[in-house]
Order: structure tokens, then C-alpha cells, then sequence
């Protein structure tokens, strides 16, 4: 398999699609694209590779087949390896987590495009009122799971699982741009931020080529 | 079971759960309740059985079990059934329905923003570029998927999947505004608006009370 993905330090939704692949547990290829220089606009206009998704990432090749969306990349390795490794067993924390999941895919706008997820840079924002409404309705989510179904572990749903993935460029956010959060978030964003993929991931965005200011940016998509 | 939708004519959120819960071939309940009137802005303020999803539709209670969101809905609908009620078999047109049916969920603003569902009403819509661009890359994906996939019948992968439960919505907008397609396209579209079920909701939402002027509403979310 190969996952492409943009820049490590500002893709959110990359981050997504490469910590899907790595619970997936199968090998895989990364391939790492910058996005917002030339190159990333010259790749573009060319419509090659990137097409299939309208020149977004991630991107999942595997063999033939190509899936396109984080979402979609994670349910497909859900398929191949079976759903248990990405979503709780019991039916009610696995409904609550696809409903946290679904939300997160669809929703949290004023959080995306005022605090762009940026690893590198420490930075305060405005708490517009949008913005605190979307702060509020994630931590009352991740208080309802970690609360009801949290028992088995330090993650949304005890053991690491879609959720996580799905939130962790969330407390990504939450770090750089200084959000105060009550002590069982903060408890939940150490366990995220301590995991091994996240350190893998964190320090090759610390590696990458500075190619755009911290703040040049918007957020990814 | 007991699915909470909001109005038929306006809700396209509601129509991809209704129809999910039509596919899975289980009985359910339905509660309508009229959006953008005082009695919705009453039941989000009690913050009562709407609390899980924020003040959301569709919702599904399954007893104990609540999951908003309708693709989570439709998820824990597969769960249930089992997955090829909803998602093709064969890995290349799964991967493919996955990745579509997660950029409807989470793209095409200009189409959602500036073609509000609205089965009653025939309008005119500037086409500016951003809508321009979300049209063409729906007809782009339908096309290729009827190209690849979809010689076993009339819909996206043949026969009616979740990608079809989640383009019904994109259908009834492009019907409104009259949007100008291929043949193709349209022979699709027929096929969705022939749809018995689909029948049942336009006929449901001419029903409705008429609570609001026609076009006093943004995009449901």
C-alpha cells in the first residue's frame, strides 16, 4: 500500500489518514507532498496521480484500488482487517463513536479555519463565540465517552481506536493555540500526544523543510 | 427503533438518514419536527432528548443505543444488517462508494449553501465558480462511477447503495435550481427521483405545513 499525504506539520486530515494506516498494522508506503508550494500546484494542474481525489489528501493506493478521505481510507482498512481494530465492540460505544467521528468529519469549522493545525508553532487565537461553541461540544463529547465508556484506557473510548484518530489533530490544535481545557482533557490529550505514532509523526513535522511561514496557511482540507 | 428527522421539504440530512433506515429493511418510528420555528428553537433550548447530537436531525434511537449523524446512522445500520445492504461487495467499487459518499459528507459548500433543499420550489441559481466547481466534480464522480461500476443497474454502483442514499439530496437540489446536466446525469437522476421511497418523502414534504416562505432558509446541517 501507499498513502500520500501532505505536509506533516499543517495536514490534518493527513495526520487522520496515516494514523488510520498504522492501527490498520499492514505495511505501507508513505509519500510525502508539499502542499501550498509550486510543486503542490504544479501537481495539480497536472490531474495525474492526485485526480482520483480532486487533488486533495490523503491518499490511499493499494494495488488498483484507490480510496480518497481520511473517513473513507479508515473504513476501507476497517474492511480489510476487520472493524474490531478501529471501533469498540459493544454496540453502544461503537455508535457513540461513529456519531463523534461522522461529527468531527462534518463539522468544527470555526475551530479549523481559526486554529489551523500548525506542530511547530505556539500561538493565541480569539475565542470568537463560534469558536468556543465548537470547543465546548468537543469536550462534552470527549467527557461523555471518556465518562461512559473511557474505562479501559486513557483514550476516548479506553483502548485507541477510530475516535482518536479522528481527534487527535484536535488536541493537536488545542496544544498550539493555547486552549484551557478541564484536567480530564488535559489528562486525554497526554495520552494522544505521549503516543508513539504521534511522536513519529510530531517529530517529522519538527524535520520537514520550513518552505511557508507558521501563520501563512489555512486550514487543510 | 425511532428515527427523529427534521421538515421532509427542507432537510437533506434527514432524507440520507430516512433512506438509510429504509435500506436496512428494519422497522422504525419516524418523528418529524419542524425546523426553524419556535417549537425546534424550544426543544434545542430545553436541551432534552436532542441533547446527544448537539440539536442535530436525523437522530436514531435503537433502545438504549443513540447515534446522530447520518453517516454514523447509516454505519450502525451495517453494523446491524450487515455490510453489503449498503456498500457494494467487490473492494474497487467499495473503496470508491466509501470515498464518495465521505466527500459528500464533508465538502461541496457552495452546492449546500447557495442550493438549499427545497422539493417544493423550481428557482434559478447564479452559477458562480465555487458552485461551478462543486457540480462539475459531482458529475465527474458520477460518471465515473456509472462508467466502472454501475452496468448492474440504473444507480451510482448499479443497484441503490449508500451512495445513492447520499447523492438523493444532491438530485432534489439540481431538480430546484434546475441545474443543466448530461444525459447521463440526468438518467441518474430519473432513476433516484423514480425511486419508491423517494416518491414516499417528495409526496411526505408536499404535505408538510407550509411554516416558512420557500427560500427564507439556509442549507439544514
Amino acid at each position: 500500500m501507499k498513502l500520500i499525504i501532505g505536509n506533516k506539520n499543517y495536514s490534518s486530515w493527513s495526520l487522520r489518514g496515516w494514523l488510520a494506516a498504522k492501527q490498520s498494522g499492514l505495511a505501507f508506503d508513505e509519500l510525502t507532498v508539499a502542499l501550498y508550494g509550486e510543486e503542490w500546484e504544479a501537481t495539480k494542474r497536472e490531474q495525474g496521480e492526485f485526480q482520483p481525489s480532486g487533488g486533495k489528501v490523503p491518499l490511499l493506493w493499494d494495488g488498483d484500488v484507490v480510496v480518497w478521505d481520511s473517513l473513507a481510507i479508515l473504513e476501507y482498512l476497517a474492511d480489510k482487517v476487520g472493524r474490531d481494530r478501529f471501533w469498540p465492540k459493544a454496540d453502544e460505544p461503537r455508535a457513540m463513536a461513529r456519531a463523534t467521528v461522522a461529527e468531527m468529519h462534518s463539522s468544527y469549522f470555526a475551530l479549523r479555519h481559526q486554529c489551523p493545525m500548525n506542530l511547530r508553532a505556539r500561538a493565541k487565537v480569539k475565542l470568537t463565540e463560534d469558536l468556543q461553541r465548537d470547543i465546548v461540544r468537543i469536550l462534552s463529547l470527549w467527557a461523555e465517552a471518556r465518562a461512559r465508556f473511557g474505562r479501559g484506557g486513557p483514550f476516548l473510548f479506553g483502548t485507541f481506536s477510530a475516535a482518536d484518530i479522528f481527534y487527535a489533530p484536535v488536541v493537536c490544535r488545542f496544544r498550539t493555540y493555547g486552549i484551557t481545557v478541564p484536567g480530564f482533557a488535559k489528562a486525554y490529550m497526554d495520552a494522544i500526544w505521549e503516543h508513539a505514532w504521534m511522536q513519529e509523526w510530531v517529530a517529522a513535522a519538527e524535520a520537514e523543510e520550513w518552505t511557508i511561514s507558521a501563520f501563512d496557511v489555512g486550514a487543510t482540507a
